[in-house]
């Protein structure tokens, strides 16, 4: 018998009613959901997904990827998405799933991730868009937003921009690809995309340029906080529910053996 | 004392949690929770609202309106607009409030209204949008519909297009000005405009538009239909969730008296 199959599954979730991404006694969680479905199709075999990263309670996904080692042989990859699509409880999808080499791994073979973070401005917020949007009605200086956006793009240690917990003594210095607004029916999104994002960093970068667009903050302020890399109360985290990981990029999988 | 002052409120809601519009005993509808709001905001003075029309179970709307009569003299419509905002359920908001002449009427001053129909496309539905589109992963054939829609345009008898109930006698006869396919992010969306529509009528359009687009059925049978106008299993009614009532037109209003 050789080794398990490995598979990489592409998972869109509703995070409304999830208390995060991780396993925990007592909370429903996506992997916790995915674990067990995963252990209906196959009998009752425990499983263990790892996905690229945990999101929050709250946040969604587009585009979250894991991988499992396959505890049914005979399944490939279609058969999979189908199957897990027919027991995963329907605020979790299975968008795609590739069988992909044993070496490969969901979060340690990332390249970049990509987020996107939605805010509708309008006076009043449409009721159908109240789990997947922020609501930010007060005047917003996008001009000067767009120049803070620009300073942050690039290799800089983004400390500042990070939530008080889990890795002390972390290194802080992350590339951030791409950072930027984009126009969207009834406001705006964020869209940022980097090798690897500090606890938070995405709400955290999203609370600060908010407050530039407000002018509680000047640019001058954001350019500081990048030279002086420290947790500060002068950034805030953004709520969860306009946030959503959209995509993972992976290096081309050279083509599985079977 | 002068006659009570009337409101046009434009209300968004999200459908999924009500049966429809209409008051009913025992049952969650935008109209009992809507006259709720206006009893505690007068301290329990029984208030009817009319609509400009009524939605079914599962259907949403982004520009309802509906008119009351104040039972309170004092409030002005940036007062009525707050408060309503603040006691209404987080799934019904007040978008925008106008005062009008009493001879306005949400239902029979409307010149036309604007429907939208949202599918997505993709092979697997993200969860995100579960509640707000229809899922047809099936290949459609988008030119063939196109041609479909542009025969529905126009002064024609609806009757095909409705769903057995309710009026039994009554002139199907509509002006649909507007029926287009748009694309929207990951499929898209069928816009009907009409100085009225018979009951269920746009998600029959769209049932018959859809089974045109499978070629289920030829543009000649649209045609036939039109024609003859009957009822007729040869359409279907698509399910409410994709359905937002998008907005409501009006002659212009003088200028309030007051």
């Amino acid at each position: 018998m050789g080794n398990p199959r490995r598979f990489f599954v592409t998972v869109a979730y509703d995070g409304t009613a999830f208390q995060g991404w991780q396993v925990q006694p007592g909370a429903r969680t996506v992997q916790s959901e995915i674990e067990s479905s995963l252990a209906r199709v196959s009998r009752g075999k425990p499983t263990r997904v790892h996905a690229s990263g945990r999101t929050d309670t709250g946040v969604h996904a587009r585009g979250q990827v894991v991988h499992f080692d396959s505890p049914r042989g005979d399944f490939d990859a279609p058969t999979w998405r189908r199957a897990l699509n027919g027991v995963l409880p329907h605020d979790i999808r299975a968008m795609e799933v590739r069988e992909v080499p044993p070496g490969f791994h969901a979060r340690f073979s990332a390249l970049h991730k990509e987020y996107r973070y939605f805010v509708h401005t309008g006076e009043v917020m449409p009721p159908d868009l109240r789990h997947t949007r922020l609501h930010e009605p007060r005047p917003l200086d996008v001009k000067t937003m767009s120049e803070a956006c620009g300073l942050l793009r690039g290799e800089h240690d983004f400390t500042s921009f990070s939530a008080v917990r889990g890795h002390p003594g972390e290194n802080g210095t992350r590339t951030l690809h791409e950072f930027t607004l984009r126009e969207d029916a009834g406001g705006f999104c964020f869209l940022a995309v980097a090798n690897g994002f500090l606890y938070k960093m995405v709400r955290q970068l999203v609370g600060a340029l908010l407050r530039v667009g407000r002018g509680e903050l000047a640019v001058a302020d954001i350019a500081r906080l990048l030279a002086e890399p420290a947790r500060t109360p002068a950034t805030v985290t953004a709520p969860p529910q306009g946030l959503f990981l959209w995509r993972v990029t992976y290096p081309e999988f050279p083509p599985c053996p079977r």
